[in-house]
């Protein structure tokens, strides 16, 4: 498997939206993105959905260079227009005009209509906790989830996000989970190698409970994590999405990764102390992080703990490029007259 | 087991409260809460916490003529004193103190101080809806929790939940749960009769999964729901609880009940008409409810459903009261002098 340094990722994942028509400035932020997603560790949200966002764009439901916009300031409230065009700098203008909300009402939200996929949510409510706040996103996206005790693709994966200051470290303390049990681009993966599932995660067409991967693009679906208490999560972001973001789900035919999000932000210092509060959230972590871990565990971990060490390990490393996503891209970079990646430097395998 | 009519228990409930010293404004709202939480199928929540919420009183913990009080008021924000008073008044202040400012700013955000425990969830969001808005809240609570990968108990079971308009129907939809995988009111149940629980909710002391609901009470842990993903909707509920609202789980020696919530309201006419926002979440309901069930289901249903056609029964045919809790009723009538009900009402089974 090719291992590539990001900053080589980023540059080509840049070249690559350029040569679809994409303004550099705004080629930047959608490759930073992705590659970021790959950093993090979560490869569905990296590199591999170069093929299908140039794909949405051959389809005619992306402009490339369209412009995202602010198009309602309500006191404490916002409204950005996507324009149809990539989501990530559409719902970077959203996080930065909720900071700047919060700012000044001590709470902020901003929703985004006309919007493709925004990629990984984390990177979004972590902008609001870099500014001192507490961010929260969700959103809801193209149907692939049947409801809790159902069997169709009613609900999308629908992501929940949090993020906050917290002391004694630069990072933030960030949460990033899809509500559906298991990504589609894992099923994906176990596909391709052969492997079941947890049958607690997916139905096949008939509603029954299935460990085979295959029964999911036979018709199938996924089902919400955590029983009707996920099923609840997800419902919420489904709902914010269509009825406040304008993302229209119910009889959806437009580009497979649309998002209708929502980003929240709330101002600690409403509350306490900036200190007090980056202090307190640092208190309660080290009580969970430091708490015995349960049998045949080796240590209790925060949210985003995983990704930080993946972040660490890559940047050092390298990201690893499965050989299916290479030929991929391999096979798009020669559609657009691109220059491949040099046969990827192979750190580590 | 005897089954009393609603208006009945209460009467009871408000004249235990009034003999406790409650002003009898008070003593109506907590009553309520009790009560409305059994209507709702809740028990765990309903008058069976009457004789805790004495004992607490006894301890000293509760001052039960205290007046929860509006502190501070900070643009979108508030902050409510519950003056170590009962929570449920306190609460129902934050509520209506959100919806003012939520009308004021588009959003509102309230958390409650020295907070006793503020019953379910549930009908403080419901105010929120009833106002024609989203509402959300989330509290922190005691320690009984271990968190993901853990053994010790480190969270609360901390509540999660959320309430909103729909065109068609005259209550909200509405969504509450515990973010532990079970309630400490159920294991007692499945103690008292002998019932194993799901191995996948408990850890037991030496953090080996177990279904024996007794290895709870001898110093294990309940898990949150939904692996790492419920985990971290509680962390969410647990750091905002302790640092904002200010309730104290690390080392906690408070009420056994004690809470630290937060209130936030979002006014969907910042984003659309409010005709158009619950016409939306009525087709988007219609659309998961009218779906076709999984493989041995009877019907698919919506958060909150199973609450109110258990509300709507027990409204006809009355509340079972289970025996042990009838007894515990009895004992504390006469420790303070109030008469029983008569004999329980046998309405059904």
């Amino acid at each position: 498997m090719p291992t590539v340094i990001h900053s080589t990722l980023r540059a080509f994942s840049r070249t690559i939206f350029e040569a679809v028509g994409t303004p550099p400035n705004i080629a930047l932020v959608v490759a930073n993105s992705l590659v970021d997603a790959n950093l993090a560790g979560h490869d569905s949200h990296g590199v591999l959905r170069l093929p299908g966002y140039c794909g949405s764009l051959r389809d005619g439901d992306i402009v490339p260079d369209a412009r995202a916009a602010l198009i309602r300031r309500d006191r404490a409230t916002a409204i950005v227009d996507g324009a149809l065009g990539w989501g990530q700098p559409a719902m970077q203008l959203a996080t930065d005009t909720t900071v700047e909300l919060a700012r000044e009402h001590g709470l902020g939200a901003t929703v985004v209509r006309r919007c493709y996929h925004v990629g990984r949510v984390a990177p979004y409510v972590e902008t609001v906790a870099r500014a001192g706040m507490i961010g929260l996103a969700m959103s809801n996206a193209g149907p692939g989830v049947a409801p809790f005790g159902g069997r169709q693709r009613v609900l999308g994966t629908n992501p929940f996000a949090w993020s906050m200051p917290i002391g004694g470290r630069s990072d933030p303390l960030t949460f990033d989970i899809a509500t559906a049990a298991i990504a589609e681009g894992k099923l994906r993966v176990a596909r391709a190698n052969g492997r079941p599932v947890d049958p607690t995660m997916l139905v096949d067409r008939d509603g029954k409970p299935t460990s085979d991967p295959n029964d999911f693009f036979a018709g199938g679906a996924i089902l919400p994590f955590g029983g009707h208490k996920g099923n609840g999560i997800s419902i919420l972001a489904q709902m914010l999405g269509r009825s406040l973001a304008g993302m229209d789900t119910t009889g959806f035919d437009g580009p497979r990764g649309a998002n209708g999000p929502i980003v929240l932000a709330i101002d600690p210092t409403c509350f306490t102390t900036a200190e007090e509060f980056a202090t307190e959230v640092a208190a309660q972590a080290m009580q969970i992080c430091s708490s015995r871990p349960a049998d045949g565990v080796e240590e209790v971990l925060l949210p985003g703990e995983i990704e930080r060490r993946t972040v660490h390990h890559r940047l050092d490393r390298g990201i690893p490029i499965p050989d299916t996503t290479w030929s991929e891209l391999d096979e798009l970079a020669r559609s657009l007259g691109v220059e491949m990646i040099e046969g990827g430097i192979e750190v580590e395998a």
